[in-house]
């Protein structure tokens, strides 16, 4: 049998707290059990004060690329024009769904160590009359880099356009609501920042976006796709358009009541701390940074460009099975490229990003790279001065 | 908070045993991470064994619901002839995936008491030229019924028909395989009597059915109802379409293993063997079987007709609040004509159905019924006569 | 591999809830990190509560008879007289440890199928002078029988000799309190009514027992057997005498909380309610009962005795192998005589008596005796009307 | 509620793994059933393989100190001359247990930061007639120190003289076995090296030590206090003297399993790499070790001397408060002076070592120290070259 690792600090889905497995520990109820329907009406209300949001929230069943396939075949329409905003690897894959539910997508893209400015989506909304949509990642974990989605949301909406966000790695990492940021479908993930497992994707789903799914001549319905199928059972009549997964339900309700009990402010800090920290120790250490700037990075994970000579492979195995710590390399066409440091969920501490960029060392010394042991660490730490647990919470 | 069970006897999700709970505390990988490929793996040649098949097997994320649109979608296209045997409000729902995916639907049913004769499906096939699927329900869930799938697909094979088959509760009530029942494609779920937890599609794929995907116009590609993606990621390059949901499949890994240590044959006679043992308690009792007989009774749930002047919801609820024991009612049409005892996974044993029929006494009695206590336990447990667990396993 | 059972019915360590297995699912923390003394702070609050007693109380390492021989060794001195009240096994044993610590016995004893007359008490401390201890065993869990422990304790005060009570099966299985009891020292178990994990001792103390200890010419010091270390360190200083069992301590601490979310009153109705219940299905089977009368029956579990012709081992062995339900037989000199049905913990509640009467009437027919099947159930099920669970409260 | 640490890296008890929290999920067995039988007569077989060691082993419930005391209460008879050797507060407490049970304490010590010298006993044992026993802590837990006890006992076997080791910590640290080191009674415990859970004396005991308890005039006998019990009832009849925690016996098989698949070799190797790295962590950092040499420095716990102008206290309570990381002071006369890093179990790997010298670093300069950050850090760093993992085994 494989050893198993250590410490999973890929880019999701990753360790979660001991808290979360107790959570599973309970008894699966059937789901029209009232202790069910109270778990479930719980969940929804502690996502809606995570989401900070008094939209509607959704929690569908399987990950959130179901969720981002679901919005989308919920919403476009043959013929719909849609207007996709492209920083990344996942960025790109949605003009797969716009394509396959008939809609007529234009790309804005950037390469993929960058992120879209906000004034060239304003010219092409200004220049192409006619789009309905904006599809746009905020968070593309493959790259380590976020989109300034706020302002490139608020001006779709000056347009009219409906906005359709993956923020799958970006809920937690950034203080944010889909009314401020202007977000009329956010999709997140529980496995990312929030530290649960994988298995949901949580939807905000605004007022204009329910009105848009219901507005079309053939809305979305009695498929595992519908977004509308929710909104009439579950938001109307309290009842599931299919059964539930009970379990994976009971750990999101955990891993949100633990992001509230420390407040999404501290959360998002926390997360934000740790990034920094994990670019200070990069750099000190002579690497590269992929984003092509330390603003466009994102707080889930950190990506380090693969220094000459050495392969992303020959890292991660090392450190993985020297030193039990596991990271994640590159994906699609990133993939060689660069290496992920991770720093969601538990993570995201002085702790564990310590003990990340000291086996980060150990394997790069190991393949022959040459500098002074401890100074990526040293560079971390520094960064870390006037970091004090006492201020969040951390319970069990 | 809302007093939780003390036993969940419900038709689906049911209670886990504590060594499946117990699973689901392992640490959660990556998904990429080779001790995660090889768990992933192990749990397809489990499934494989569970199945008793030679084809392969997907695991697909998300309840059966996902497995059955998935199968549909996948295969299915517009103008498509689809016999749909319909004998409950499962076997009805096809109807809607068949028409969403272009599907020209023709039906075949019987009132939802009963099963379909596999002459008519003969009939029918051999009246009506050019069709392409049949599809049919094995385990009705909902009324307590089976329909005869190895002689209805074995029919529908000599006329050239791909079958996708239903079998979500079937699997481990009755021992059947794809290749001997001539099930093309075939949906299980994990958390009715294999006893895990909801929220995966397990499918058994013939090589027929995966010819007919891969022979479309337009073959189901790039979507997360595409079962022709497991094949060229999974099976193929043992990679994932998306994100698996790490901990549910660490629960279904622990669940085929304590179904495979237990034999597939013990399995299956425990829970016939429960099923006997439910029915002659209810009629023991002077109460009426749903189903019109006991032929056609399955061996998940044991369906009873409501008793004249009592309701569903009297019985329901009286049970789950006074002894704290929660079974399920009636479904759609079925609401409020039927209550189902449940026997799947652990509470297909003596000791779990003797509690749950003193408990039903107790209700009814409180409820007004007069017969003697114990008369329903005391047919069970004359049925029971012979019971040995010794020689099954039970282990943690 | 030995196959495990299904249910632990013996008369313990028996079957704990899935709540009381997840609170061990808890990091184990240092002993002096400040929030593991706060969590032994709130499980000794908390063991107040369920003792109903304002006198300390003492949670020592390694279960009752660690307890018992501390509380005899700290508080009989060479030459004390002590009243040993005997009505079973471990009544009798209490005599090994007043001998080894130098006390003088003088027995008081009934056969091990009754109860001490508290009259026989009076007669003994009017009769003979100096008595300064009395022992009792209050529920003697090896014959299913209780003393009357609140009489022959006021009893001794009236003389004022100290009283050193074994009520390890005894508390939650009636309302007492050490106070209204007139019990000095109280040692009770969690692993018996509470439904616990053995390995702890669970002392009340009053005044007078402490100043006993105190007033000793040498008092028991530095020694595990020293109940005085703990007023010194625990009670007096927040320090422990040695490490505690830190998970034991969740155990306990979750065991507690559920007893009082469920209140003293009610936990104990739902075990004395249960044992009326085996008693009533006891009867109905024909069986005759340990105890010689219903009256001084314990309520954690009823004695029956072997009937004539079968075997204790064989009762328990097929209960065991065909059933998957361990039950518990005799212990020292009832060894072969009884065979115990378990009611404590998750056991006292009408689903488990009934799965429990069905299988041991299941057992019984196996073995050649001959009675109409769910007649004990059915007893039992008559004794449960107007049982209900909402009354109580059952929580995860 | 106080905030819980992160990573509990004191002195014992410590954090234990996921594996050994899962192993708690097993169902409490009744300790009469066969399975709980199979489960306790397994521990005991892999506590003689991590012992490497012939003798008879007994597991006692209630932590070493326990086990200690009732070493000395079965063996030392009143009037017996023990030789205690005393190089710190654990082994100075010897002398009350060999006082309170009669025997005449002979002292030989050293300061609290150094080792005894086996010459030094083999002088004692010449000079002085009519020592029996000799009693020595292998691994000072507080000072952070080891003697050299396979030659102190060796000596002493010269002479006849029967040794009783407590090597509570020591089991696990360095390559022992019971008859390689003449130890005729060791004490060990599962809440450090092992990584378990705190509440079990873990014993091993030589044909002499058995002879020498059974030879006394007045054996101990029917006491919790008896190793003699032991032997007569589980080692002799499989039966047990009281209750065993069953739960703690789970956990305890668990941790042994863990060890084993390491291999002692590895799983001693592991511990003695971290001491190094954490040594010449704090040697980087210009702090004093508190132990005289590294030569005799433990590798459960690295002391560090406090350095001069700040406390234990300020330590310790910043590194729990600010980074969730804690761990241990001083104890007894060496409070104050003294605080220790912890690399017991888990945190024995270069992972959890960095991420704690890190959260030390972090502390010092918080407290107004001045040194490079990541120096300690990197000094650990270099002693971890050539760690590798997979030479090991690390499973779930």
């Amino acid at each position: 049998m494989t050893v198993w690792p250590r410490f999973n600090m890929a880019s999701g889905p990753v360790d979660v707290s001991v808290e979360t497995l107790r959570s599973m520990q309970r008894p699966v109820l059937y789901h029209y059990d009232p202790a069910f329907i109270e778990v479930f009406s719980h969940t929804t209300d502690l996502l809606k004060q995570v989401f900070r949001t008094d939209y509607d929230v959704v929690i569908m069943q399987a990950e959130a690329i179901l969720g981002l396939e679901a919005a989308i075949a919920s919403l476009v329409s043959p013929g719909d024009k849609v207007l996709n905003v492209v920083s990344g690897v996942f960025g790109k894959w949605m003009e797969d769904f716009i394509r396959k539910y008939g809609g007529d997508p234009v790309e804005l893209s950037v390469p993929y160590n960058a992120a879209v400015d906000p004034d060239d989506v304003r010219r092409v909304l200004t220049t192409i009359p006619g789009i309905s949509y904006l599809t746009v990642v905020h968070s593309e974990t493959p790259s380590g880099t976020v989109n300034p989605v706020r302002e490139i949301c608020r001006i779709a909406h000056e347009f009219g356009v409906i906005t359709i966000v993956d923020t799958v790695s970006g809920l937690g990492s950034e203080l944010l609501s889909p009314e401020d940021w202007a977000m009329d479908v956010a999709v997140a993930g529980p496995q990312k920042c929030l530290g649960g497992i994988p298995g949901l994707s949580l939807l905000s789903v605004s007022p204009a976006a329910w009105a848009a799914m219901g507005a079309r001549l053939d809305p979305l319905r009695a498929s595992f796709l519908s977004v509308l199928d929710w909104k009439s059972s579950w938001i109307e009549q309290r009842r599931f358009p299919y059964t539930p997964s009970v379990t994976d339900i009971y750990a999101l309700e955990s891993v949100l009541e633990q992001a509230l009990r420390e407040s999404m402010e501290s959360f998002v800090a926390r997360h934000q701390w740790s990034a920094g920290a994990a670019r200070a120790a990069v750099k000190a250490l002579g690497l590269e940074l992929w984003a092509e700037s330390e603003a466009i990075a994102t707080a889930c994970c950190t990506a380090v460009t693969v220094p000459h000579g050495l392969t992303d492979r020959a890292i991660i195995d090392t450190m993985r099975s020297r030193y039990g710590v596991m990271i994640a390399g590159g994906y699609g066409e990133l993939s060689g490229k660069l290496v992920r440091l991770g720093h969601m969920g538990q993570a995201a501490h002085p702790t564990l990003v310590t003990a990340q960029i000291g086996m980060f060392e150990r394997t790069l010394l190991d393949l022959g790279l040459s500098f002074t042991p401890g100074v990526g660490v040293g560079a971390a730490l520094e960064s870390f001065a006037g970091w004090d647990d006492a201020s969040g919470t951390h319970r069990f």
